[in-house]
C-alpha cells in the first residue's frame, strides 16, 4: 500500500498566558502542522512562534480553522449561518497565511476544528460554507477532513482536493466511523498498541474495529492529538513504528 | 500644486448587529476606505460586504489596523510590548488581504486606527512594531499617517512609502499638529467651510491654524471621518468643491 | 380581565462606541426593562448609565442573560453544556446586580435573550440550566418568558415564578406560538393596528391568529420591541392605547 | 509582633481549555483566595468550581479584578476612563459575587490584578476609580494592596478598609518598594528562603533589601504566587514555618 504517509497534529492552541500542548515536541514528530488561527485558540505572537518553529523544521503549515469561540475552544457547535461562516473562515485562513509567510512558511491546506470538524461532516450547509471560504482564499489548498464526509462532498463539488485522515488514538466502528468518546474504549491510550494500529493502517489500508471486523479506511494523514497527556509519547512511537516498517513520513501530496 | 488628491475615509466599522456609519454612501465619495480589521471593529461578514462594496465602485482599500480592543473601539491607549504588537498587526493585514481577495481587490496600504494612531506618532517601539509587520506582510505597502511622526520614521527607516494625510475637518496649530478635541474650536462641523480649507490645503499645501498663522502641510489623502454626524454631507461638499476647482480625486499613487 | 399590564422592552443593548435602540425613549415608556449583561451586549459603562436612567425613572431593571456571543448578538444557538450554562447565567445576574444596585435599584426578574430565549422554549436541559441559575441566585426571582414552554416548565419545577409575556408587534398562530419571523406577515409594523391587538390582549386574554382564529392567551406583560424601526412609535401608541382603555401600566406583581 | 498572619493568592486564573496553576493544593494552603472575575481569565464555571472549592475549605474569596484583556491576560496597562474602570470593576464584582454566593460563600474583599494593580499604586484617576467601585458595591469591603500606593491613600478617603500585602518572593528596594522583575534578583525561588523571609516579616515588621538594609514594611497578609513553578512548594514551606514559629495563619480581620 502505501510508502510514505503524513503525520498531523494540532498546534498552536495555546492563547495569551495560558499554555496547552508541547509545540516545540511535536514539531519534531508530526510532518503537517494544524495551526489554530485565533477563534478557538492561538493570538497573534503565538501563531508566530509556531510558524516559525514549523518553517524552521520544515513542517508544513495547515489553517486549523474554528468557530469563533474562545471560551468553548471551539467545542461546542454554533448556529451561524453560511455567510458568515465563511467569511469567517476567509478571515482565519487570511490571518494565518501572513503570519505563516512573515515566519517564512505559507498555509498550505485547511483542517476545520472541533465542534466545526464534527458538525460538518452532516451539516450541509455549514459544509459547504467552509469549502467556499476555502476555495474563495485559494481553490489549490486542500482540505484535510473525513472520508465519507459532507464536508468532502462538498469541497469536491467546488474543485478541493481532499485529504483523508485516520485517527491514531480513536476506536473504529464496523461501518468506518469513529467510536463516540463517551463510549467506553473510544479512545487508546497505549503507545504501542496505537503505533501497532497506524502501522496496519497505513501498510493494508484496513483497520481492526472496536468489534473485531476488519474495515477499509482511507488513509493519506494520520492525525495524532497534540494536547492529550502522552500525545508526545504517542507520537514519538508512531513515528518510530513506521519509520521501523519502512514507511517514508512525509507531508501529502 | 497638486491636481489631483486622494480622500480616504474609515469604513468597515460596524460589528455584528451595531451599525456603525453610512459605508454605502460614503463608498460613493472616497477613492480609498480603511477597512477595520476585526481588533477595534468589523466582524468577517461586515468586512466581505464592505469590501465587495469598495471593489464593485472601484474605491482603494487599506487595512485599518488597531490594538485588540473591541469594547473600547480602539481608542485606548494599550501597553503592549512591541513584539506582540507586530504579530497581531500581521495579522490583522492577513485577514483583511484574504477578504478583500475574495471580494475581488485587495490591500493596499495600511493605516493604524484610533488610540494606536496617536500613540505611534511619538511610541516609537510601538512605531517601529507597527512599521515592521507592515514590512513583514509586504515591503511595498505603503503606510497612511501624520507626517513628522515617529511611526513615518520608523517606516521610512525600513524602507516603506509614507503616505500623509491631513484631516479635513479638524483646526491645526502653527506648529502643523492638531488642535487636541478637548479644546473648543478643535473639530470644524460646516461643510462650506470644511470645503474651503480641504481646496485650499491641495491647491496651495497650506493651512490657516487656529491663530491664523499660515502653515505648509503635506497632503497625498484628505482625511474625511465616515461616522461623524453629517460625515456624508461633509464628504460630498469636499468632493464637489475639489471637482469645482479642477482637482482630480483619485487614489494616491 | 386585567386592569393593569406591565409593558417590557430589551434595553442596554448598546456596546462600546456602537448605539442601539433609543433608550432614553423607551425608559419613558416601559415599566419593565431588560437590560442586557454583557454576553450578547451591554458594556459595563452602558449598563450602568442605562440602570440610573431606569432608577431616575421608576421602571422595573430585569437582566436579559444571553448565551456568550457579541458577535453573533446572542441570535445563534451554541451548544452549551448545562453545567456551562448555569454559571453564565449566574455570572450575568450577578454583574447586572452590582452595576443596578449601584445605580440605586436592583434586578428584580430574569428574561432570556435571542436564540436562547427560542432554545429554552424546546430544550430541556438549557431550560433547566438556566432556571438552575436563577433560583441559585435568588429563588424569589420571577422569569418573563413565554406561556407553555419548557423553560416555564422547569422554572415552576425548581420553584420560580413564572411570568407570560405577549408580543405587541408578531402575528399568533391558532395554537398560541408566533408566526415565525421568515414567513410573510410574522411582523407587524402599524402602531395603530398594534396598539388595537395589544388592547384586546390585554382586556379580552384573546388575540386574533394569523388565521382569523380568536386564541386565549397568557398576558402579564407585553413585549415592545426597542431596536425596530419605529419601536418608539411602536411603543408611545400601545401606552397611550391602553392608558386611553383604563388600563394602568404597572410592573407585573 | 503579629501572632496571626492571612496568605493570599491568585486563584481561578484557567480559562475554558486553559488550565493555570494547581487551585486544588493552593486552596489546601492560603487563607484567602483572590478569585479572578472573568476579566482577565476565569470563565463561570471555572469560577463557579473554584469558588466551591474555597467555600468547602473555609478560604475566604476575594475578587481580583482587572483590566479587560484575556489576551494580555490583565498584564498591560490600558488607559481606560476612569468612569469605565469604575463601571467595569462593579460589574466584575458583582459578576464574582453571585457565583461565589452560589457556592455558599461571598466576596469578603477585592484585589486588583496585574497591571492594574501596578498602575494605580501611582495613577490617581484610575485609583480613585477602583476606590469608588468598591464602595459603590459594598463599602465595608477591604481591598487588598500595596502600603503607601496610591490606591490605599484614594480607597481611605472613601472610608475603605486597606490591608496591605507583603511579597513572599520578591526582592525589595531599600525605600520598601519591590525590586523590578526585570532586575537580577527580583524573584526568589528558594522555599527555604522565602520561608525564612515571610516568618521574619511577619514577627518583626521588617524585611531585608536587596543591598542588606533592614526595612520596615506592613504586614496583614503576605502574597504567595499561585501559577509559577514551585509555587505549591513555597506555599507549603512558608505554611510550615509559619506554624513551626507559632503563628496563626487566618484571613485578615
Amino acid at each position: 500500500m502505501a510508502v510514505s504517509v503524513d503525520l498531523n497534529a494540532d498546534l498552536g492552541e495555546s492563547f495569551g498566558a495560558w499554555k496547552l500542548g508541547d509545540d516545540e515536541a511535536m514539531l519534531g514528530l508530526v510532518t503537517s502542522a494544524n495551526i489554530a488561527c485565533g477563534f478557538h485558540a492561538g493570538d497573534p505572537p503565538l501563531l508566530l512562534h509556531t510558524c516559525r518553529g514549523a518553517a524552521e523544521r520544515g513542517v508544513r503549515v495547515g489553517a486549523q480553522v474554528s468557530y469563533r469561540d474562545l471560551a468553548g475552544f471551539g467545542r461546542r457547535f454554533i448556529d451561524v449561518t453560511p455567510e458568515d461562516l465563511t467569511a469567517e473562515i476567509i478571515y482565519q485562513i487570511g490571518a494565518l497565511r501572513a503570519v505563516a509567510e512573515a515566519a517564512g512558511t505559507t498555509v498550505s491546506y485547511v483542517k476545520p476544528h472541533g465542534a466545526l470538524y464534527n458538525a460538518i461532516s452532516t451539516h450541509r450547509e455549514q459544509a459547504a460554507a467552509v469549502a467556499a471560504a476555502v476555495h474563495a482564499v485559494d481553490p489549490r489548498l486542500p482540505v484535510l477532513g473525513l472520508s465519507g464526509s459532507v464536508f468532502f462532498e462538498e469541497a469536491r463539488k467546488v474543485g478541493l482536493r481532499t485529504v483523508a485522515e485516520a485517527f491514531a488514538d480513536r476506536a473504529y466502528r464496523p461501518d468506518g466511523t469513529l467510536v463516540p468518546r463517551r463510549e467506553p474504549g473510544a479512545v487508546l491510550h497505549d503507545p504501542a498498541v496505537i503505533a501497532d494500529r497506524v502501522a496496519a493502517m497505513t501498510t493494508t489500508g484496513h483497520v481492526i474495529a472496536a468489534d473485531g471486523t476488519r474495515v477499509a479506511i482511507d488513509v493519506e494523514s494520520i492525525c495524532v492529538h497534540g494536547d492529550s497527556p502522552g500525545a508526545v509519547d504517542i507520537a514519538t512511537a508512531v513515528r518510530t513504528r513506521l519509520t521501523t516498517e519502512g514507511i517514508e513520513l512525509s507531508p501529502f501530496s
